[in-house]
C-alpha cells in the first residue's frame, strides 16, 4: 500500500492508516513480550520480582502546546514522564501501552512524528509499545501506561528516616526555565528550551539508588519542593532543602536576569526535568550522579511544615497544580 | 475533613478533593497488590502464567453522552469495556489503572458516581484500581488499562481453523438497539437501554472457553461481523455466520418495528454488549452459555470475503468506525 501524504488529515486518512503508522514505529521486539499490539490484549512474561505499573495523561494545551513542541518532542515527553515513574520505584520499564485521542483535523504526519519520538524515548531504556487504542476527540490526549519490574523490593515514598540525607540526581530547574522562556515568546537559550522539549531523566539512577539501599525515592515531576513534600508526608518526617548544596546552574542565572525572575525558583518548583529525589542513610555511599541537597529530620510539632528551605518555611510556589 | 457538596465544580474542589473522592471508592484490596494508588507506581505480584495488558479510551460525546448515561453508568461501561479485553484472551483481570481527563466545570458528584460505577464493575471480577492520574481537559476522557493473567497459554485471534465451529457467548445486539432507542429520543424498552448503559459481559466465559480448548477468541466490541473479520484475517480463514442459529432476541423485534429498522442489523453490527466470539474444534464440548452461530472455512480464493452471512457477502455495516 502506498503511504498517504503526511499532511493528510486524520478524518481522511482513517483509523487504519493511523494504526498502521503507529505499528510501523512500534515494531521493536522483546523476547518477554509474547503477544504485542493487534490482539485484544498484550501478553507479557514477568520473570522475577514484581510488576510495577503507572499511568499518566498528557493533554494538549495543558501539558504541551503544538507551537512550542514538535510532535516528536511531545512523543519523547509523553514517554519520558511515564518511564520516569518506574525509575522512581527503583525499577526498570519494559513495556508501554498508548491510548491516543486525536482531533480529526490533525495530520497523519503529526501522529507519525509523535510515534517516532515516543518509540525513541522508550528505546532509551529498552522498553517497547505492546498495545493501545486510538479514538477521536476534540483535543490531543495521550494516555500512557508503563509496566516495569523491580528486582528486589520497590523503593517507596514512605521510607525516609530522621537522620537521612536528601539526595538529587539529574538536572533540576532547566525544563521550568525553558518553559518560562517559551512562555515569553523566546526560543533561546536553546539548551533550556530543549531541556523542556525533551527531558533527559537519569534512567539508571533509580535502580542504582535501590541497590545502594535508598530508603525513599520519588521523581521530581510536580516540583522539587512539592515532591519532597510527598516524601515527607508519606514518611512522617520533615525535609530540609539546603539551597547552597542545591545551587543554581549557570544557564538559569541568565534566564532569571533576562526575565526578571529569581532563578532559584526554577530549581525549587520546577518539575519537568524528571530527576530523582531520594533519602539515603547518612553513611550510605551515594551512587554516581547523586548529590546531597538536604536532610531528613524528625517532626517535633504537628503544625511544623513538612518541607523547609534552609531551615525556614518556603514562601512561594512549590510546584505544579493539576486543576 | 468535611466533604464538599456534590455540585461543587472541579475548578473549585481542586485536585486533592478529586483524588480523595476516587481513592475513597477504590479502597478495595487484594493480597497480590503490594502497593496501590499513591506512590509513583503500583506494585503487583504476578504469581504464575503470564501478564495480559490492554488499554482503551472512553471519550465524551464519542463513546457516551452525559444526557444518555448517568456517571455511574459511564463508570460501569468504561470498566466493562476493558475487563472484556482480558476475558477475550481467556484470562482473568486483577488490576486496573484509570487516567481521567476532566473539564473544570464538571461536578465533584459526577466524579464520585463515575468512581462508584467503575469500582462496582471491577468488583464483579474481583479486580481493583491500583493507580491512575487526574488532569484537566475540555472534555471527559477516561483512559483505562487493565492487567490480568492467563493460567496457561492465551487464546489469540489467530488460531481459528477450517472445520471449526464459530460460537458466541452473551447477549448480542441489545446494547446497539438500546443506543438506537436513545438516539431517537426514547428511554424504553428499558431492558435495551439498560443493556447499553451497563453491559453485562460474560466474564467467566473467556477462561471457560480457554479451558475447553478454544482455538481463537475475541470480544464483540466493534460489531459481530467486524470482530469475526478480525478473527478471519488473523487466522487466514473465511468465517460464515448463520443467521438462523444467531437468531434475533424478542426485544429487538419490537424496537426494529418501532424504529423501522431491520432488527437483525443490531445483531450483526452491534458491539457494545461485549459478548465473546470463539472458534472451537467441531467436536469440542462447548462450555455453558456458548452456542454455535457459524462455521470456519478454508479460503479458496484471494478475493473471497473474510466473512460471509448465510454463505453470501454481507451488504451493510459490519460495525463501528473509530474515525
Amino acid at each position: 500500500m502506498a503511504s498517504l501524504p503526511r499532511e493528510t488529515p486524520l478524518s481522511e486518512a482513517g483509523e487504519f492508516a493511523v494504526v498502521a503508522a503507529l505499528l510501523e514505529r512500534f515494531r521493536a521486539e522483546r523476547e518477554d513480550v509474547l503477544v504485542g499490539p493487534g490482539d485484544d490484549a498484550a501478553v507479557l512474561r514477568i520473570r522475577r520480582g514484581h510488576a510495577v505499573v503507572s499511568t499518566d495523561l498528557v493533554v494538549e494545551n495543558r501539558h504541551f502546546r503544538r507551537d512550542w513542541c514538535s510532535a516528536e518532542d511531545v512523543g519523547h515527553r509523553a514517554a519520558a514522564q511515564n518511564l520516569s515513574d518506574i525509575n522512581a520505584m527503583g525499577g526498570r520499564a519494559h513495556s508501554l501501552t498508548l491510548g491516543l485521542a486525536l482531533p480529526e483535523d490533525l495530520t497523519l504526519g503529526w501522529v507519525e512524528d509523535f510515534a517516532t519520538g515516543f518509540a525513541a524515548e522508550a528505546a532509551r531504556v529498552g522498553a517497547v509499545v505492546v498495545g493501545g487504542d486510538v479514538t477521536r476527540a476534540s483535543e490531543i490526549v495521550a494516555a500512557v501506561t508503563v509496566i516495569g519490574s523491580v528486582a528486589k523490593a520497590p523503593v517507596l515514598r514512605s521510607g525516609a528516616l530522621p537522620g537521612d540525607v536528601l539526595a538529587l540526581c539529574g538536572r533540576q530547574g532547566w525544563a521550568a526555565a525553558g518553559l518560562a522562556v517559551l512562555g515569553r515568546g523566546f526560543r533561546s537559550p536553546r539548551v533550556l528550551v530543549d531541556a523542556y522539549r525533551r527531558p533527559e531523566p537519569p534512567y539508571d539512577a533509580g535502580a542504582a539508588a535501590a541497590e545502594a539501599g535508598a530508603h525513599a525515592l520519588v521523581d521530581v515531576s510536580d516540583g522539587l519542593l512539592a515532591d519532597a513534600t510527598h516524601v515527607a508526608v508519606a514518611s512522617g518526617v520533615r525535609i530540609d532543602v539546603a539551597t547552597e548544596a542545591l545551587g543554581v546552574d549557570e544557564p538559569l542565572h541568565a534566564v532569571g536576569a533576562a526575565l526578571g525572575a529569581d532563578p532559584q525558583q526554577f530549581v525549587l518548583s520546577g518539575g519537568d526535568d524528571h530527576g530523582l529525589l531520594a533519602a539515603f542513610a547518612a553513611d550510605a555511599e551515594l551512587p554516581e550522579g547523586w548529590s546531597v541537597i538536604g536532610r531528613v529530620h524528625e517532626r517535633v510539632a504537628a503544625d511544623e511544615p513538612w518541607v523547609t528551605v534552609d531551615g525556614a518555611p518556603h514562601e512561594g510556589p512549590t510546584g505544579w497544580r493539576h486543576f
